[in-house]
Order: structure tokens, then C-alpha cells, then sequence
């Protein structure tokens, strides 16, 4: 079985959080959402959520994937120095790390987008962060080696489907699509 | 300011509670996420979300439309007497209620589909007791008087903006399907 963690940081964007959550448990990854410093976590929108686990008790090395969801909170990443080691770890290690929406600014600033291919939100300030890399504004969900990046809210599913599609087979994510009543 | 409440049944299906919450919000909708008898409620997969109150708490005569998220939930709200009379409350006032996956079995056991034109998850067990509805399968939403359905939770995001657009203005609805990056 896959393991991979999400971060829940202050000020996430519920979808993109939820999302890539919801499908990976489907395909039976185990998912460990971890709280930056709380397991009481408040969305962009006040959604109020409730973590398995702090990102200072998971074991990143017995993970095969990181996930960012977007919103306010990716700035609160982008200051973590817990977050920024842990991305570059994962990295490092050639594990997966996707970032969706403003996200990616994490990994801008976790230095380790440099001349790769990657979407984010279009929104001057995401941009500025993101100069290092080769930006494909119009792709919804882009692939890079073991990076995967994702628009915004609207493309969250797709996002989410991408990355049960990097760690597992496609013809299950093809059928989970169908489960899910997803045309996209 | 339109005033909604949501209802989060145990097992609700976490895409289809928060993306129409996301939306709603963003709209500047002043969005009750109500549990059904606990304001601590965990979703299908595993998610936890705090509500923002309890059912019971909610004078839903001030409300302009009620959402029922689908999943394992929809059993709970089903069998609930408080839900039901809230759903046909709402109903017979006119108000919108709206109901994805398999919630609109509530809507059928609060008797308010008969003859409706409707969408609901494909599967047996669901159409069953849609049986006095008009069933439009192949849907992604449905809109009929004031019932809206939904097919699954990859068409929440669609739903939600369903909704937006029946109390809001289609020209901001629009507008937020682009800020959100929704091409659907």
C-alpha cells in the first residue's frame, strides 16, 4: 500500500485539500492529513477541519508522496522551515510532491522547481514566486518528473486523479472515475 | 445576504459537503454547516469537519436553501424525522433544496419528487427508491422548479455552482468559475 501525507496549514483551500483526500482514499492510499502545528485546522472558507496527526509525528521517509493544497495556507508553508525540509527531502529522495492552486510558491521557495514545467494559480503574486520555473499558465495539471502541479479549486479533482495515476495503475483511476461520476 | 444551511450527516461525502460550502461562501453567501445531531461529523473516507452548529439550532425559516451532500449520509438523513421535515418545511415554503449523490432519497422519502425531474447517483439501490421521480441518468444536475439534484461527487463542484447561480447572478457566477479556475 501507498502512504502519502497531505498538509492541512491554516487558511487551505477546503477543495483542493478534500479532493486529492477523497480520491486517494478510494484507491486505498493511506493518507496521512497532518496539521502544520494543530490537528484543529481553519480553510480559506472557515471550513474547520480535524487532522490525523502533526507534521512533526509523521515519518516523511516512510512516504511515497507529499501533497500542498492551495489557498492562504501556502504561505503559511512557504515560512515553515518543518516544510520546506520536508519538501526537499521528498524531492530528494525522488519521491512525489504535488502542489496545487498558490502552492507551488512552497516549492519555489523549497528551491526545487528550477527550470521545471509547472501550473499555478494566475495571479501576479503566485507568479512572481514561481519566475525560476518554466510556467505553463493555460495547463490544469502539469507533470514534471516526480513534481506534480494543479491550477486552482476548479481543477482539484484532476489534480487529485493525477496523482492516483503517478502512484497507482491507470485503469483503476480510469474506473474510479466512472464510480465518481467525473467526465472531466 | 441569502442564508443556507447544509446538513453534515456522518458519512457525508467530503467533495460534495465542501465544494458547494467553497462556492457558497466565496459568493458571499452566509453558509450553516449544520450537523445532524453533533457538531463534530466524520465523512466517508475518513474526513473530520467541525460544524458550525447543530440541526436542532437552526431556525430554518430564516434560511433561503437547504444542501444535502450525499454519500453514507444519506441513509442517516433519511431515517432522521428532523430532516425530513425540514426538507419538505423548505419544500412547501418554496425555498431551494438541493440534494447530490445519494441524498435526493431523502427528497423521496420527504415526498417531494413525485412526478420531479431529477438526477441522483447511478447505482440500483438508490433508483430504487426514486421510483416516483423522473430520472435523468445521464444528468450531471438537474434543475426543476425548486429541486436541484446532483449525480456524484465529480460533479460537486457543478452542482455547487448550480445552486450559486439559482440564488445568486449568473454574471458572478461566472466570474468565480474563472477566478476558480472551472472549466466545466
Amino acid at each position: 500500500m501507498q502512504n502519502i501525507t497531505i498538509i492541512a496549514a491554516p487558511g487551505f483551500e477546503e477543495i483542493e485539500l478534500l479532493a486529492p483526500l477523497d480520491i486517494l482514499r478510494r484507491m486505498g492510499v493511506d493518507v496521512t492529513l497532518a496539521g502544520l502545528s494543530d490537528t484543529t485546522v481553519i480553510g480559506a472558507h472557515e471550513g474547520s477541519i480535524t487532522a490525523d496527526t502533526t507534521l512533526d509525528q509523521v515519518d516523511m521517509s516512510t512516504m511515497d508522496a507529499l501533497i500542498l493544497p492551495g489557498g492562504a495556507g501556502s504561505w503559511v508553508m512557504k515560512d515553515s522551515p518543518a516544510v520546506i525540509e520536508c519538501v526537499q527531502q521528498m524531492f530528494m529522495d525522488g519521491k512525489l510532491v504535488a502542489a496545487i492552486c498558490a502552492a507551488p510558491i512552497v516549492l519555489a521557495e523549497a528551491g526545487i522547481i528550477t527550470g521545471k514545467n509547472i501550473t499555478a494559480y494566475p495571479a501576479g503574486p503566485v507568479y512572481e514566486d514561481l519566475h525560476a520555473a518554466v510556467l505553463h499558465k493555460d495547463e490544469d495539471v502539469v507533470i514534471d518528473g516526480n513534481i506534480i502541479t494543479g491550477r486552482g479549486p476548479g481543477v482539484a479533482l484532476a489534480f487529485g486523479f493525477a496523482v492516483a495515476e503517478y502512484l497507482g495503475d491507470t485503469l483503476a483511476v480510469e474506473k474510479l472515475k466512472e464510480q465518481m461520476c467525473y467526465r472531466g
